[in-house]
């Protein structure tokens, strides 16, 4: 993992994942640990249910989408987390074998007034499926150390 | 798990989870598959940050937070899903051995204008820890069957 200091981003950069497919087998264990709805939880349930077959919690949605954003160096060890999300929005059903696709976009960057130690980069996601259909989108605050500076405890 | 018609929420209704603990193993299990980051995966990553040792993943405390919920009874089968989330905080870190409590209260209910046959409950969610301090919070509009009406597919 590099280390990815608020220099190291720019606005309008986009950060792209790798695609990961999503299985039946994955669906149900996320579903089964974190999200035990009918639909995410077994075939007959999703059947039943308006969306006419399993569907993905829109958590395993988000989670899949930030590791693989993560993994393609999204973020880095200056990362100093974020304080939240806004307008997440699931936009579409994602089922057994979807193929999902996430990206970022910076949108925003600025040194924090309070601590000039740090910036805070505005990210906007989006993720696709192999139809190219969003899935889910949403945007967040990273907060992130300058290069050289000292890090204010 | 019960149907949870719409009908069977009420505004200002509070509905509450059963604490559950958070353990090491568990947050480095989550950052390993979903959210790698230094101060989710290891002690030396977590003693290295500014948090000063090891926190959950922003991402398992909003999930373990839906989890007890929805075994509280949150939603039920009548449950349509949801058009996502907003303004979802992470206010404290969630470290090893933390116990969250999570609850979830209804503060809007409307019977949808366009599809009848459903109402949209929108949902305050509040995650503490074991010394009541505040970890997570967001809303969210959930989509829920009304009783003896005809989804229209």
């Amino acid at each position: 993992m590099s280390e990815r200091y608020y220099e190291d981003y720019a606005v309008g950069e986009v950060i792209s994942g790798h695609p990961v497919t999503v299985t039946e087998s994955a669906i149900i264990d996320f579903a089964f640990k974190y999200d035990p709805q009918p639909f995410h939880l077994s075939l007959p349930g999703g059947e039943a249910s308006s969306y006419g077959g399993l569907i993905a919690s829109g958590w395993q949605t988000v989670a899949v989408s930030f590791r693989m954003l993560a993994q393609a160096g999204l973020v880095g060890a200056a990362s100093l987390g974020s304080f939240g999300v806004d307008q997440l929005r699931w936009h579409r059903p994602v089922r057994p074998g979807d193929s999902l696709f996430a990206t970022a976009t910076v949108r925003e960057m600025r040194i924090s007034a309070s601590k000039p130690d740090r910036g805070h980069v505005t990210i906007d996601y989006s993720t696709r499926n192999q139809r190219g259909e969003e899935v889910l989108s949403m945007s967040s605050v990273q907060i992130v150390r300058r290069r050289d500076q000292t890090v204010a405890v």
